[in-house]
Parts: structure tokens; C-alpha cells; sequence
């Protein structure tokens, strides 16, 4: 990780760590309702995909499809929300939420639909320990 | 376009068209509340970004990367908001959202904060007119 690199308080808090690709943090979100995935590029002051640089773009992109379709193998679910917001957390991240007919906010989009819901934390580890072995075989994974 | 691409009807009924890349249709939403601009590659039966082959998906990125950018650069956004969703449109397309601090939903998310507004005739040509001429330098955009 760059030295200059520091995770936005923000999801330091909400989040727990599931691995790395070489140039981005792989987070799990704490909010039990959806399995929800979040990758951080680690190049400091990126605040919009445009703004990184053409090639780790592609790099993120491969790395961003690749969480997507295992987390929709593993978990089955019916549609992969992808979004790069930041209107509250400037940093640069991406969502990856996995979306199942009739789960809470279903067909809507997740953000402000309701309040968090935690994992216990036996649930939390579950989660991260598979969401872990789906990804092992991503390449640049660990 | 390919000859068995059809646009969805939802996105038919809620979008104009500005332009298009050789791949992609860009598309310009009704609803005045945010200058709003989506992307559907044109390869039929897509749901997923990870659905697309490598070379397709990067160029999408590329074009997507060069809308969000031109946006923001012609209305001066507070933040780009780009995210593929898809829960009730199956087709894939991907949102391109202006935001403004203070706008009618910041910081939140867009979809269903609001019901849609609707510009006047003359405001729609124009917000069309001035992305198009934003999006002119773009790469293959025509």
C-alpha cells in the first residue's frame, strides 16, 4: 500500500478487511442486510474512476468483475449492483452488492433504504471467510 | 447496432438519445432534477458488466470514464455518480449522475429519493445540445 495511503475513517468503520489485489483493498460492509463488497483503490487523492490513470482503471475494472461474478456464483444472487458513489465519502470506492428478489430494498437501490442491520459476529466471519475462498482464485488475490 | 438489439422500453420511454459510441448508445434521461446520462452497450442479451467480453468492457469503461469527465468538466459537479443497478432494467446501462451540493437529493443516492421532473422542450434540447458538444472530442463518439 502506498505510504501515503490512509482508508477514509468512515470505512474503516463500517467495513472489515476480506484481502487485497496489489493496488486495492478488498472491504466487506458490516451491514448484514446485503452481502456487500467494497473495493478501494489505493492511489491517494482519487476521487472519481476518470481521474486514475488508464491503466489501473482497466485494472480495477478486471478486478471489479471478477468480485462481481463470484460473489453472483457463490451466492446466487439475482443482480450485481455496481456503483461508484462518494457523495458522503470522498475516497474513491466501489460498491458491489449482491440483490435478491424481495430482499429488503428490493427492486430500489440499497443506499438510505434502511438503517444498517450487524452481524453477529460468527455471521461476519462466515461471510468473510467465503466471500475469501470465492475470490482466491481472482488473479492478484490474497 | 446489432440487428437484434432492441433499447429496453423503460429506458426507450425515459431517455432521449444524444449520440452514440460504435458499441454503446448514450442516452440522456428525462428527469431535469440532475443532468443524467446512460450508457447501454448495444450487445444484446448483457445484464452484467462482467457479462461482457474483456475488450468490450474496457472500451465501455473508456467511454464511460470520457462521459463522467465531460460532464463534470462542462457543469463544474460536486461528484460523478456511475452505477450499473439494473434491478428493475434488466438490459445493461450505466448511470452517469451530476451532483451538486444541495441538489434535491445530496448526499444521498438518486434512485427513489425523488419522483422524476420533467424539463420543458426547449430545456431538454438544450441540456442534449451541450452534451453533445462536450462529447464531441470524445474518442469514436458521433
Amino acid at each position: 500500500m502506498p505510504e501515503n495511503f490512509t482508508l477514509h475513517p468512515r470505512l474503516e468503520a463500517d467495513t472489515i478487511t476480506i484481502g487485497r489485489f496489489p493496488e486495492t483493498l478488498v472491504l466487506l460492509h458490516r451491514d448484514a442486510r446485503y452481502p456487500w463488497v467494497i473495493l478501494v483503490p489505493t492511489l491517494p487523492g482519487i476521487r472519481e474512476i476518470h481521474e486514475l490513470p488508464h491503466e489501473v482503471r482497466h485494472r480495477l475494472l478486471d478486478e471489479s468483475c471478477g468480485v462481481a461474478a463470484a460473489m453472483q456464483a457463490l451466492l446466487g444472487a439475482t443482480k450485481m449492483n455496481v456503483a461508484a458513489l462518494g457523495n458522503m465519502v470522498p475516497q474513491l470506492h466501489l460498491h458491489h452488492v449482491a440483490r435478491f428478489e424481495g430482499d429488503d430494498a428490493w427492486p430500489g437501490a440499497i443506499w438510505g433504504a434502511h438503517p444498517g442491520l450487524e452481524y453477529t459476529a460468527e455471521a461476519l466471519e462466515a461471510r468473510r471467510g467465503e466471500l475469501r475462498g470465492a475470490f482466491a482464485a481472482l488473479p492478484g488475490f490474497g
